[in-house]
């Protein structure tokens, strides 16, 4: 891995290739990572494995727990490089490996039915601690699939 | 598909069976459906494609969240198969397409640490239409993992 | 009490009437309810007695949840009237009784400081027989101290 | 207000009588507070002020939820009180003004009804910064009410 630069830009981009090449998870799930400006959401293409419902052709409801998760997680990660000042950012960075889910909820509001899927999230409560994210995942038509509420510990 | 037994029995194999052989992301997980007695249990080995915290050997959130979820929808539904009289079996039947999670809470406890994981779930609140159930997952060892609490429609 | 009458405008004045007149527990707090054009709000003026944490002079966390609770409930009922042809609407009546809440998460985002605070809903998963809301409460500066998302059991 | 003595012992009867003599919200309410060995429940006896559902006489939701907040937040900072040792009990009472509810489920079983409600909690998953419990009420009967899950900042 190269050196990790200790600016935010560097930790953001440190961060992204965490989430998108150390997670098999992710991988296996088939999840893009895509920023844009100053947003990141994922993108997932239809696939036949993440069928979930046996009678109809739609998304696991764990795959949509698993986007609203990474999504919720990495949005809070991300905020947290945001508001730290380039000082304190090795500091930050030891704590990543304990950041993590503290608990999530789901409502899952239409059947998970589309070609492609977006995950994007928002912080809507921010801490040096624990933050608070809201989540949504939407279908390439635009259609409101499910909501996610996430609190997620800073280390 | 051999012909569907209009008995408790019958509901309950079919049930099963839909969820384990037709739920493709079910068996991308590598998960296992064991009954016991009166009970269900859903089983899954560690396996490396399942990571996903980057730094850490363990579990995803996500799959945390899949195992809860689906152990939920089908303690829910095997419970709503229990209380139906044999006679009303074929409406229920008539209405599996469209159950499904309405909203799903996890809290995640531990890091997903193990070489096996145990998915069990219980009702809460049983009804006609809408079910509530609690679930927890522990690994080999016995260490609580997660709980889940999940909001089920019954059609 | 004077006839209900059968239309949707009659039985949403009723409904409302209901909640404001025959919930003792939302006059012990002090709640009024405003109507203005199609939507109706929760307001309610801050008082000492309904004082939470010790050690500052915010609300309590219940009179958030009871706030939340009380308009997703409301916005859920008025939901399922608007979407009944009159017809209909003698049936969806008898079943108010057995409406009520299934599950609500509260999210606290800030500390519940104001002179008065406003509640407002809106459905986001529609249903002849569950509904889920997302629920606000803001203080009269526009602050906004509180998400709620709630399941509703239509009867 | 007498002396703070800076034992555990010390510390837990402060929080205790924090939350009963200084939230005017439970004294509204009529909540008492009851230490058993090592246990602390809530009690509260029926009133008609406390009336939710306007059709049937039960407990309002949001009482529901003000009694499981309340047990939830006291469990989590008594356990914090529990493993903190007393050279670091000083620093623990400075962040109490700080300490609150991050977010909370709250799953409502059967109609609350009853002469006299029980609310009892216990902590899921410990931490310095977060704990988190689950709460449950009962009426005197012994039915089960709702269950609660909560997330708390320990300041």
């Amino acid at each position: 891995m190269t050196e990790l630069q200790l600016t935010q830009t560097g930790v953001i981009d440190h961060v992204i290739k965490l989430f998108q090449e150390n997670m098999p998870f992710n991988q296996l799930l088939g999840v893009r990572f895509v920023t844009e400006d100053d947003s990141i959401r994922l993108e997932i293409p239809w696939d036949d494995k993440l069928t979930g419902n046996p009678l109809q052709k739609i998304l696991h409801g764990g795959v949509t727990a698993s986007l609203l998760d990474t999504i919720g997680g990495l949005t809070a990660i991300l905020s947290a490089v945001k508001q730290t000042q380039d000082g304190h950012l090795a500091e930050l960075v030891t704590r990543l490996p304990t950041m993590g889910t503290v608990d999530m909820r789901v409502d899952y509001l239409r059947p998970g039915r589309g070609k492609r899927f977006i995950a994007t999230g928002q912080v809507i409560r921010k801490g040096s601690r624990v933050a608070v994210c809201r989540m949504e995942l939407h279908n390439e038509r635009g259609d409101h699939i499910a909501f996610g509420t996430g609190t997620y510990m800073l280390g």
